[in-house]
């Protein structure tokens, strides 16, 4: 594949910059791959490992000459990296995020960009609960989609590179605006997460089960929560202060649907369990279908584990 | 392996019970396996694909001469089951189960079991989001839990006899009472079963985005809840229906939990956030040392789909 852009600086090195840099070089979407990382022990390991090409010890200097920016930062410091790097970015380049929210990232880097860079927010739809500098891979972003939030005024062709870098590496692209991406985050990712952490949290707090118990018996379901709810602690307390407002909202739907389905346990409505419980299927058949997950039964762990 | 019971008849042939039939037969547990399905449907495919030996349109003429029954039906079917076939039964047998709910099924089955036959109600924590005759596989319980749960009377012989059959199949057996059992599967299983529910309905309800969004975008988290929101309605619904009590108090405190994370988020307490994603991370490493599920990134998915 052609390369797309010339230079192109990770800034912040975790699971999805690694992967970043992986999938460019897997596919010589870049010319040269720079990086900065805050912590010293991870650029330590970015340079062991070969990450970039080259490591900075500041933002400042990894996005001096570089044609692509990727902050990969929590999206709680987005705003005092903007503010370093701002006076050292390169007329004509392109700056772009991964954070999984997308109003409050734009409200912190936007004021920051100055004239002639371009600012296009984005959100691959990707990760596992695994983190740091040593847990990316190139066909992270393989099959899964990437939204772009493009600001207004930014032109097409830089819209367009950006996407066939994401393209590239093997990404779905789509764009749309901040508050429809926030909302859709807040059902498919945020709420879920949430949840997730509250029943581990439950189960971790129980005096009555003992910690043990729920681990050896885990397999029962509950195993599965506690992959998502083993994600980046300050990744996930970012994204629930940043999109607050979406998130409540979906929370209130939750809990009024929840409080139906207790009501229905508690008066021994079966038909109402029943119908509510088929209907939920259709929606598991439509992301298999749409290639979103495996069909192997227990998404496949059998054969992981072996 | 030696044989260890002479003829089992399964009651019900889904998921657990032709996994039962797969693992007995691999590793040469019973001399003889017949089965019985309520539908005509099902019977048809188990005689079409083998599954067992011989395939009996009543439970009463399945038991007859069985030196173990399983009980392989929701948990809502037993004490209509159990009354059929109770006349039928061979003294000295032993009849089991394999229901997700423990003082229900001893409420419906225990009275009807005649004298001489050994009732020990047992669970083994497997499964996958599939269902039906076609859906068993003889690894299923590899290093799975069974919980058995014997009646007080029940010669020891004839819960080490049980205890064995389960150990051939490859699972680890532990014994602990009726209420105990309950409480610690709402923990691991039905609460989280009814929250993933719960959940993936939410999103199909919701107006402002769509179900297509939903699908295409559930890599995000959203789609490990659809797993276990595909499983088998008429068997959940029963889980709900006689678990109630237990249900009820673990989702009493996951709505608390859940009301104290909602506030935190509303009041923008990040280091509250902080704390708890933290600590539920713990609980995934146990899990994993614990050898009840894999380390492999996404659950291992990427080489389940390729």
């Amino acid at each position: 594949m052609p390369v797309v852009y010339g230079r192109v600086a990770l800034i912040g090195l975790g699971l999805i910059a690694s992967s970043m840099s992986h999938a460019m070089r897997a596919w010589g979407l870049a010319g040269e791959i720079v990086g900065h990382a805050r912590t010293e022990e991870t650029r330590r390991i970015a340079a062991e490992i070969g990450l970039c090409d080259r490591v900075f010890e500041t933002a400042a200097e990894a996005v001096q000459g570089a044609d692509l920016v990727v902050l990969c930062v929590p999206v709680g410091a987005m705003a005092s990296v903007a503010e370093e790097i701002a006076p050292h970015l390169k007329p004509g380049a392109t700056v772009t995020d991964v954070g999984s929210v997308k109003q409050a990232v734009i409200d912190a880097v936007a004021p920051h960009i100055p004239e002639g860079v371009h600012f296009i927010p984005g959100h691959p739809l990707a990760g596992t609960e695994h983190s740091g500098p040593r847990s990316g891979f190139a066909t992270l972003f393989r099959n899964r989609w990437c939204l772009l939030v493009p600001s207004e005024g930014v032109p097409a062709e830089a819209v367009a590179r950006l996407r066939s870098l994401w393209e590239g590496m093997g990404a779905n692209v789509e764009e749309m605006d901040a508050a429809h991406h926030d909302l859709v985050l807040a059902v498919t990712s945020h709420t879920p997460h949430l949840i997730a952490y509250t029943m581990v949290g439950v189960a971790d707090d129980l005096r009555r089960v003992t910690d043990s118990e729920v681990i050896k018996y885990s397999a029962a379901g509950f195993r599965d929560f506690t992959r998502i709810a083993a994600s980046d602690p300050t990744m996930w307390r970012d994204v629930f202060l940043t999109n607050k407002d979406a998130t409540l909202e979906i929370l209130g739907r939750f809990t009024e649907e929840l409080f139906a389905l207790q009501r229905a346990i508690r008066r021994g409505d079966g038909d109402h369990l029943h119908a509510y419980f088929t209907r939920t299927r259709a929606i598991r058949r439509g992301i298999i279908e749409a290639g979103q997950d495996t069909d192997a039964p227990d998404f496949g762990r059998m054969k992981a584990s072996r």
